[in-house]
């Protein structure tokens, strides 16, 4: 797991730059590095002391306001009522773990599965999306009996040693073990899959995996499992054309492998076109249906709750050889936490909302991209948006430094987001989905005008 | 990860008997089967529907109350108020990521680090006490540039791959991989060090674990990590004499390796001497200092965190080059929780209480084993007490088969515990630290009749 991240700039607080925190602030990030360590990174030149948030809004410790267009995890809105409510009552009552019988999992569980394909039969219960990916490929590679895996260029899918260990964006390619593989991403942006000899980005990106698949029989590592976030965060929000996962689908089922599917981003409504972030890959007549999927990070809004969901198939051989037991995982609170959220994202309507919401703000943000010569592209899908920018008059020459400069000119007017892409030139906007059309118009208000200043 | 679980009986429920199983029962069996999958087990022949919980008690659908001898993760009781409270209260204000700035988690931490001897400097959050080992093993692995690890026949680690192949309780000695080389448990009751020609147990576990480490060498493996859960639980809780863990501290160190001290269930007060379970095997002059130690289930009395405590040395390398980010670990939430725990583990004194209950307990259980021969032990620190059932007439010979039918028939005069051990022969005392003499006296008194029962 060794391994360097990339040097230079970055959107993390440089620690050598304490002296330029007003003193408070300073005196709270050296008790922090102190008790905490190296390892810890804060947001942004000037870190933000949140104490507060309510819907997309956060308050910092002198009051002041800001637009959260970042936190995909508060996907309700910051401290949702239902969800405190359903938190507190569980929490005064009982708090035990799976080896207990208790109707609120059971429940929640066959809930949850009545949103996934039906060949998605099981669900089991882990405290983070990193352990969900890492029970996945425990269950993948005892199911298949290979540890081939395979991943995309900036892959990332947690933390735990297994997850890390396909996670390039972490250590970068050095880190990978001998039995993972990477494929370019499939980026409609910058790959022209026809100038290539493909008849569609589909077609290119299944042959990349075919490949790679090749090389590790090659070597004599059998084939296990295709990784992939359904939206590939991390290799900067690729979601069009919708339908190119298809290809790949079928390669990976051909080679006798797990298609695992990571929604632990775009799940939960986030995609706006269906609960899940695999589904705009499929149709009505050939529904897309990964193995295995995990989910996480919004499930609980804060909470923590994540989920391997997994068909009866791949799971009979683990079930029967291991016994799986997470002692928080599927706890009576953060279960209570997670049907709270499934209730609420359906009565709000909040995928429609990232639906409908998420192509305005692509409306706007693809006029700006007419006077902002640095706006490359804009793209995503319901309310996971990517501005990338790039150097102007260039063949799309990634401008990370302006970038950064970006994100932390935004933060200075008020708006939080993040960056994504294996260049860190893309600007990542994934919001609560309660982000309304007054919240998009604010947020294109102030990027414009930080573009402004910045001479983009 | 593959490998067979031993066959035969174990006190998990048996899906075969769903039919013995009163109607509303079986139908929440049958559910929860069909949703979770073939993975999950339930405690006891008649698993118990527990709907709420307070203090050392558990009540189940039909409102029928149960002492709680078993749950260390309630480590101040069901539903504790103080906890409850400071869950609602931070629900209902904010509950982010650790990556802005916030008061509660830097404060926790430093009243966190306070605790622990000074050399433990930082301390780095995650959700479960898997995660805490498999970050631990992730930074040991890169700070000393190996990846041998050495653990105990039994031991048990958690449930990420990492730790699963560290945890030969989950999958067998088949199941190691090729780093990792087992020792015999230092187990007091079986082993006679000095016929065996050493001068003391802790000079025979040295020679153990030093035999392993030299054998990971004779194979090309350089030495990582040696990991010992303080109070031995899985390996039958073996606790005496205390010290017996001094030498093998010194075995690590000389060898270059990281000495990691799993505290997931010995932590916090639980075994009466101090707050943590490595502190008995040092003394004022020489205390005794891992390297790294991990915490986790009663940490939050439920609500899910954990955390990797290390020395400034051994993060170093790993901060340089790596970042580190848990999107639940250290949020807001939990972190309140846990401050509240720490809080009421002072104020009610509750170290003191398992000492002194602790040691009450097992004087009558010292009683006990006068009257029934098949108790061969008595042992533990605090309130982690073991009752080992052996045949009698016999040298020592472990009677599983009885232990199962103590544990089921404690749980039909409601008094609910565990087993533990290589042989599954150990009944494992391990309750809420709120333990009274009241309560250990109707533990004894319930074990008392069921060992009549059952001739024993």
């Amino acid at each position: 797991m060794a391994g360097q991240r990339k040097a230079g700039p970055s959107s993390y607080f440089d620690p050598a730059r304490i002296d330029t925190l007003d003193p408070r602030t300073a005196e709270l990030v050296r008790r922090r590095t102190d008790a905490l360590g190296p390892a810890y990174r804060l947001f942004y030149e000037q870190p933000v002391q949140i104490v507060r948030g309510s819907g997309v809004h956060l308050y910092d410790a002198n009051g002041v306001e800001y637009l959260d267009a970042y936190n995909n995890v508060a996907s309700l809105g910051h401290a949702h009522p239902r969800v405190t409510d359903a938190v507190c009552a569980q929490a005064g009552v009982l708090n035990t773990h799976t080896r207990y019988l208790h109707e609120g999992i059971v429940r929640y569980a066959e809930d949850l599965l009545s949103t996934l394909p039906p060949e998605l039969g099981h669900v089991m219960f882990t405290c983070t999306g990193s352990e969900a990916g890492d029970l996945a490929l425990r269950i993948a590679k005892h199911h298949t009996g290979g540890t081939g895996v395979v991943v995309t260029r900036n892959a990332y899918h947690g933390v735990t040693t297994e997850v890390a260990a396909i996670s390039p964006s972490l250590g970068g390619l050095d880190s990978l073990p001998p039995w993972v593989r990477w494929v370019p991403a499939p980026d409609a942006y910058r790959i022209d899959p026809v100038a290539l000899g493909y008849a569609d980005l589909g077609e290119w990106f299944a042959a990349q995996v075919q490949a790679a698949i090749d090389d590790l029989a090659a070597n004599g590592i059998r084939f296990a499992a295709f990784v992939a976030d359904s939206i590939f965060a991390s290799d900067g929000v690729l979601a069009d054309p919708a339908g190119f996962l298809a290809p790949v689908r079928e390669v990976v089922a051909r080679a006798g492998g797990v298609y695992l599917a990571d929604e632990v981003q775009p799940g939960f409504g986030r995609t706006g076109d269906a609960m899940w972030g695999f589904v705009r890959h499929g149709s009505e007549t050939a529904p897309f249906v990964p193995d295995i999927v995990t989910i996480g990070k919004p499930m609980g809004n804060g909470m923590p709750i994540a989920a391997t969901i997994l068909t009866p198939e791949v799971v009979a051989e683990f079930g029967r050889d291991m016994r799986y037991f997470n002692t928080f995982g599927g706890n009576a609170v953060s279960v209570a936490a997670a049907q709270a959220v499934l209730d609420v994202v359906r009565e709000e309507r909040l995928q429609e909302n990232a639906r409908v919401v998420g192509a305005s703000l692509r409306a706007m943000l693809g006029e700006l991209a007419t006077r902002h010569a640095v706006i490359g592209d804009v793209r995503g899908a319901g309310l996971f948006v990517a501005v990338e920018l790039v150097v102007p008059g260039t063949d799309r020459e990634p401008d990370e430094a302006l970038t950064l400069k970006v994100v932390n000119g935004l933060r200075r007017r008020r708006v939080l987001l993040g960056t994504a892409g294996i260049d860190n030139n893309v600007l990542k906007v994934r919001p609560p989905l309660v982000f309304s059309r007054t919240d998009a118009e604010r947020l294109v208000t102030e990027l414009d005008a930080t573009l402004a200043e910045l001479g983009g």
